[in-house]
């Protein structure tokens, strides 16, 4: 075991000892994790993301909470076993190992995974850490770095230049906790679409720019933004983001990658990218670089309104909110492959390179 | 160029000459293309996959037409300078470029895709050969395989080891018609989730198996099905599908991995792989590994309705009909991670070996 590994043990195991010492000593055992819900979140800007404010909920063992409370505990069982032997368990898999438990069982995964959410909250550990990995995998990279991942029997390291991919790219696992980067490249582009994605690595745009490349996909995995994270962190490498220009691109994807989410709040630390910085397509980009557009949606209008009246981000920033008025009152929006119009490559030709010399056009 | 490349150039020009002479001899130019709808197709079991029937609809030049006569000419023009170029085209990206065409533009990008579809059915080519790539890229490989792909600037090989990536995996990119490959793998293991997939790849099943895994993330994209069907036929691999034991594996991840589907028949020689073969998990599976369960829900039960009464392919199959029906009768589904009941490594230690061992149980 890694010296991460063995920390995780020796933490499972003190909670287990508090549970334990406190039956022997006859009294009442509690689990303590704090409350995950938007009403427990405050948007801090210094940290520059949602953080739990100070509100915990905790179980008691009792004749009504015993079930749960055993569940917990042998979710915790399972966790030490899957992290001692360097193995891993799916959300999915961990519903289905509790069939073991008997009268413990879960019924339905949803219950499984709300568990899984308080030991991650309680222990203030990453449940990758714990061995718990999503199920849906991350985005593709490519560029200018090199992972090291290790092997899973030998544990040596392996080295992956992400460069040498040609037309492909680097698909990235559940958890890249282990992962360690080398890199000269000066900023990570995130990519919201697949395609848009396909052309800058068809034309090495990542040479030309000396980036990192990185595909999300729609709005990012956890293992995507904990990539994106760790490696812009590590090697102080500025995040820039391109999306469509619409209400989906500004507050599902871009949000989320910057600051995080209401309901995961209690690991917002790990995932989000509060130096993000949004490149574009803004909708003064719409109008500058004369975009075909479409009309909004009437969900594209209300997500505008959601995100003025009650998201804590957007009401942190004026630029956000003047970018989407901008928008509302435009009542049009645009793909980021709205820009072929001027030419297949006039992304990479002019848009980018203009975008990414005057930073005064970006929101934050 | 590659000659590939050079065949499409020739045959587009080809097409563009014969309506240049008819209309210098004063006749009026026609384009040709099979229908494209269900009801001209049969699934041929020599072959093993949905084809065309003889159906043709033509579009000759007259006054009602000449719209899409020119938006048809203008996009195979378009294809033309892209395969000149070695550039690609998504087909988002077709729809902007359209927005120079003056009164040809395209309003709708549906528009733009029909015709898209259009150009490929009458030029029985594929539409990534015409530097189309879809939006969407591929899946997930890892394995005993090695790609060769080439450098998009120097044309030169550049040589990907599928068994390098660690914990990671490959990411199949839009287009695979230019790959190569090399392996002694005996078989792809197609999967369809990415847990399981992990899971996999983790524990390195694909040495201990000899074999190339690739992650389908749901219904497989067109980069995915090509990817699986150029490498198994250049190969001579059979491969194997193991999805979750649900309608939805069975109907749609499979069917159309094997025998592809009836909207896109015109193209299906290019994506089905009909000799891959159902491994698991199968209803019988489900009972004799006494897998936990979940009761089917009204969609699945009338997929399994619509399965047996309309699809061409289950029709053909006595062993889907029995499968099919015997879900129904025991009312149930299970997940492929279901196995983990018995332990997380169960799946690798004893259900896979044992399938691989008993073809008898797979399904056609």
């Amino acid at each position: 075991m890694s010296s991460a590994e063995l920390d995780v043990v020796k933490k499972i195991k003190a909670h287990a000892q508090a549970i334990y010492d406190a039956i022997r000593k006859g009294e009442k055992p509690v689990l303590r994790s704090p409350v995950r819900s938007l009403s427990n979140v405050s948007y801090n800007v210094a940290t520059g993301f949602f953080e739990l404010k100070g509100s915990m909920k905790q179980r008691t063992l009792t004749a009504s909470t015993v079930k749960s409370f055993a569940q917990t505990l042998l979710l915790m069982n399972e966790a030490k076993k899957v992290v001692e032997t360097d193995d891993i368990m799916t959300k999915r898999e961990a519903y289905y190992v509790s069939k073991n438990w008997g009268d413990a069982k879960f019924n339905e995964q949803p219950e499984s995974d709300a568990v899984m959410d308080d030991i991650e909250a309680m222990m203030r550990v990453l449940r990758e850490e714990l061995g718990f990995i999503p199920e849906e995998d991350g985005g593709a990279v490519a560029g200018n770095l090199v992972i090291i991942d290790r092997d899973p029997d030998t544990g040596a390291d392996v080295r992956i230049d992400c460069t040498k991919f040609a037309s492909g790219a680097y698909s990235i696992p559940s958890n890249v906790e282990h992962f360690r980067f080398e890199t000269k490249a000066k900023f990570i582009l995130a990519v919201e679409t697949a395609g848009m994605f396909q052309r800058l690595v068809k034309h090495k745009f990542y040479q030309k720019a000396n980036c990192v490349l990185v595909s999300l996909k729609g709005v990012p995995s956890r293992a995507t933004r904990r990539f994106i994270k760790r490696l812009s962190q590590e090697k102080e490498l500025p995040v820039y983001v391109f999306t469509d220009g619409d209400p989906y691109g500004y507050g599902s994807i871009y949000r989320t990658l910057k600051v995080g989410s209401g309901n995961a709040a209690h690991v917002n630390e790990y995932f989000c990218v509060p130096h993000a910085k949004f490149l574009g397509v803004t909708p003064q980009d719409i109008e500058e670089y004369k975009l075909p557009s479409h009309p909004l949606k009437d969900v594209d209008v209300k997500k505008i309104k959601d995100l003025l009246k009650n998201d804590p981000f957007v009401q942190t920033h004026k630029d956000w909110q003047k970018a989407l008025q901008q928008m509302a009152k435009m009542k049009v929006r645009a793909e980021q492959q709205a820009l072929a119009k001027w030419g297949l490559n006039y992304v990479i030709e002019t848009y980018l390179p203009e975008k990414l010399a005057r930073p005064e056009t970006w929101l934050p």
